[in-house]
C-alpha cells in the first residue's frame, strides 16, 4: 500500500527528527549565553523551586519520554497561550486598547468631527473612562477608527512603528519589554522538547503578528486572534488586502475552542490562561484522551506587578480560579513562583 | 536592548537550525529508500528533463542559498498549493462531492421524506445532475446535509472511514492515491530546501485536515479551507465542537488572499494551482517584494489523466491561463512535463 509506504518513511523521518531536534535543542541552549537565558542545567532559572514548577517539568518530561506510558507524539504536541495577562502585561489596561487611543490622537487633525463626537470627545480630552462609558459599542467605533481603513502592510507598519516609540504609562518600558521573562524560558523549554507553541488571544492578530516572532519566538502563522474582514481589492493594478470596518471573528470564551479548531485543527495538550476569558480553551485541553496540563497565571504580585482576579474588570478571574481548584488544574502564584517578572533592562 | 539580544539569539538559533535541517534532509532523503523516492541526486524524478523542471529548481536554488541576492529567510520561505486538481484529482467530480453523495445515500433511511425532495430525491435515483441542477442552492442542502450535525470528532471519523473503503469510479483506487507522485516530489523537495508548505484549497478543512498529514506530510494546522461554522457546546459535561449548518467562509478566488493572510499571516514566495479559482492566490503571491514562483498546473494529458481547460465545469482554467502567458507564470504541461502521474500501486 502506498498509503503504508508514506507512513513508514513518516515515521522514520519523525524518529530522524527527534533526534536531530534533541541534538537542535542542546546547541540552541548552549548558544544563549545571555543575561538569565536558560541553560541545560535549569531550563526555567526564573521560576521558584517548588510544586509548580515541578508539575510543569514533569508534564513535559512524561510526554516526551518515547516509551512511556503518557508519551505523546512529537507533531501531536501543541501548547496554546493567551497572551495578555499570560505572555505580557495588561494593565493599566490592554495595550492594544492603549495602541487605539494613540491612534485616534493622531487620527485627530484629520477628523475635526471627532471634536463633538463621542468616544472621540472625551478620548481627545483625555478622558478615556468617559470614552469606554458607550461600552461596547464605544469601544467598537474606536477600534474601527483605529484599525481599519487601510491596507494590511499599512496596518503592519503603523503597529511596528508605534511598539518601537510607545512607553508603557506606569514603567516607561517599550511594551515589547512588559513580557514575562518566566514564560519566556517557559516557550523555549516546550519547543526545545518537541513542542509547538501557539497564541491564541482575544487581542488582535495583526497587533500581534508583526512582533511575536522577534519576542516570543511565536511565527506569524502560530498566531490565533481576533480579527476584522479583510477584501481583496487590486488598486492601480497592485492587489492589496484592504481592511473593513467589519469584525470578522472574536477569539474570547466559548470562541477560543473554536479558533484552535479553525486555525490549528488539532486539540492541544498544554493550555496557559490568566482570566476567565481563557476557561474553555482549559476545558477543551482538559477533554482530549491523553496526558494534557491545564495552567492559570494568578496575579497576585503588587509589589513587583499587579495583584488582581475576581473583582477586576481587567482580566477577570472568577469561575476559572473555581474550576481549577475543582479540578486540581495548574496556578501560578506569580508572587510565589516566580523570581524575575519582566526581563532585565539591558544597557 | 532586550529586543536586540532576542534578535542575536533568534539569528544564531536560525544558523544552526538551517544547518541541521539541511543534514535533516539529507537524512531523510537517505532513508527514504521506497519506490521512486526522491534522491540526493534527483530530487524530482518523476519530472521530464526541461524548462519547467529547470525554473522550479533554479527558483529554489536562488531564495535558499545564503549569500546570494535573491536568498530569502527560511522562516519566510512560505509555499502555498491548492488542492483538487494541483496535488490530487478532480475528475470526474470533486472528491469532496462524491463523499457528500455517499454520504445522502448512507444517511437516507434516517431521512425518508428525502424521497420527494430535491436535490435528495435526484442523487437517491443516480441522477447527479438532476440533483446538481439547482445549482448553489442545491450544493449547499447537500453539504449541510452531509457535512454538518454532527461533532468535529465525530466528521473527522466519518471522513477516515469514508477514505478507507471508498474508490474512485474510473481508477478503482482510493482516492489518497489520486494524488500525483511529482507534486508529493515537489513537496518534499520544498521542505528539504527550507520551505513551509500549505495547502490552500477551496475544499473543506475538516475534509482534508483528518489524511493530508499522512498522504503529503502537511500538518492539520498548515491547511487553509472552506468551513462551516462550529460552536462550543457543552454536553453531559463533555466539551464538544458541534457543526452548525452556516457556511463560515469559502476558500476560494478573492477569498484565498484572504484565506492566507487569515490563517499563515505572510505572503507566500510560490504559489501552485491549476485553476481561474487560484488566480487571485497567484496575484498576491506576484505582488511581492523578493523573488515568487507562480505555477500552473494545465491538465493536457487525456490518456493518462483527463485533458480541460478553458471550458471545464470543474477546474475551469481560462483567465489564469491568459495571465500566466502575458506575465510569464510556470506552467506544466502534464503531458509533456511529467512522467509519472500518480503513485504505483503497490503489492
Amino acid at each position: 500500500m502506498f498509503t503504508t509506504f508514506l507512513a513508514a518513511r513518516q515515521r522514520i523521518a519523525d524518529r530522524i527528527r527527534a533526534v536531530v531536534l534533541l541534538l537542535l535543542a542542546s546547541a540552541v541552549t548552549t548558544a544563549c549565553t545571555g543575561h538569565e537565558a536558560p541553560s541545560a542545567l535549569d531550563p526555567l532559572p526564573s521560576w521558584t523551586a517548588g510544586t509548580t514548577r515541578d508539575r510543569i517539568i514533569d508534564f513535559v518530561a512524561r510526554v516526551s519520554t518515547p516509551g512511556g506510558t503518557d508519551f505523546v507524539p512529537q507533531a501531536e504536541r501543541i501548547a496554546v497561550f493567551d497572551n495578555d495577562g499570560t505572555l505580557w502585561a495588561e494593565q493599566p489596561a490592554y495595550f492594544q486598547l492603549l495602541f487605539a487611543i494613540d491612534r485616534v490622537v493622531a487620527l485627530a487633525p484629520q477628523h475635526p468631527e471627532w471634536v463633538d463626537q463621542e468616544p472621540f470627545a472625551s478620548l481627545l480630552k483625555g478622558d478615556v473612562s468617559a470614552a469606554l462609558a458607550g461600552g461596547e459599542h464605544a469601544i467598537l467605533e474606536i477600534v474601527m477608527a483605529s484599525h481599519a481603513g487601510m491596507t494590511t502592510e499599512e496596518f503592519e507598519q503603523i503597529v511596528k512603528d508605534w511598539l518601537a516609540s510607545a512607553r508603557h504609562p506606569v514603567t516607561q518600558r517599550p511594551y515589547t519589554e512588559m513580557v514575562y521573562q518566566p514564560m519566556l524560558e517557559l516557550l523555549q523549554y516546550l519547543r526545545a522538547n518537541g513542542f509547538k507553541t501557539f497564541i491564541v488571544s482575544g487581542g488582535g492578530i495583526e497587533f500581534m503578528r508583526p512582533w511575536v516572532e522577534q519576542v516570543y519566538g511565536i511565527p506569524p502563522e502560530q498566531v490565533v486572534g481576533s480579527s476584522i474582514a479583510v477584501e481583496f481589492e487590486v488598486r492601480d493594478g497592485n492587489p492589496v488586502l484592504a481592511r473593513q470596518a467589519k469584525i470578522d471573528f472574536i477569539d474570547d470564551k466559548a470562541d477560543k475552542p473554536v479558533g484552535i479548531h479553525r486555525f490549528i485543527g488539532r486539540r492541544p495538550i498544554a493550555a496557559f490562561g490568566n482570566s476567565d476569558g481563557d476557561l474553555q480553551m482549559l476545558q477543551w485541553t482538559a477533554a482530549g484522551s491523553g496526558p494534557n496540563l491545564k495552567v492559570l497565571l494568578h496575579h497576585t504580585d503588587a509589589e513587583r506587578e499587579w495583584a488582581y482576579d475576581r473583582d477586576s474588570h481587567i482580566g477577570r478571574l472568577d469561575a476559572a480560579l473555581d474550576e481549577a481548584a475543582a479540578k486540581n488544574w495548574l496556578v501560578i502564584d506569580m508572587k510565589r513562583d516566580w523570581k524575575t517578572i519582566h526581563p532585565a533592562v539591558s544597557e
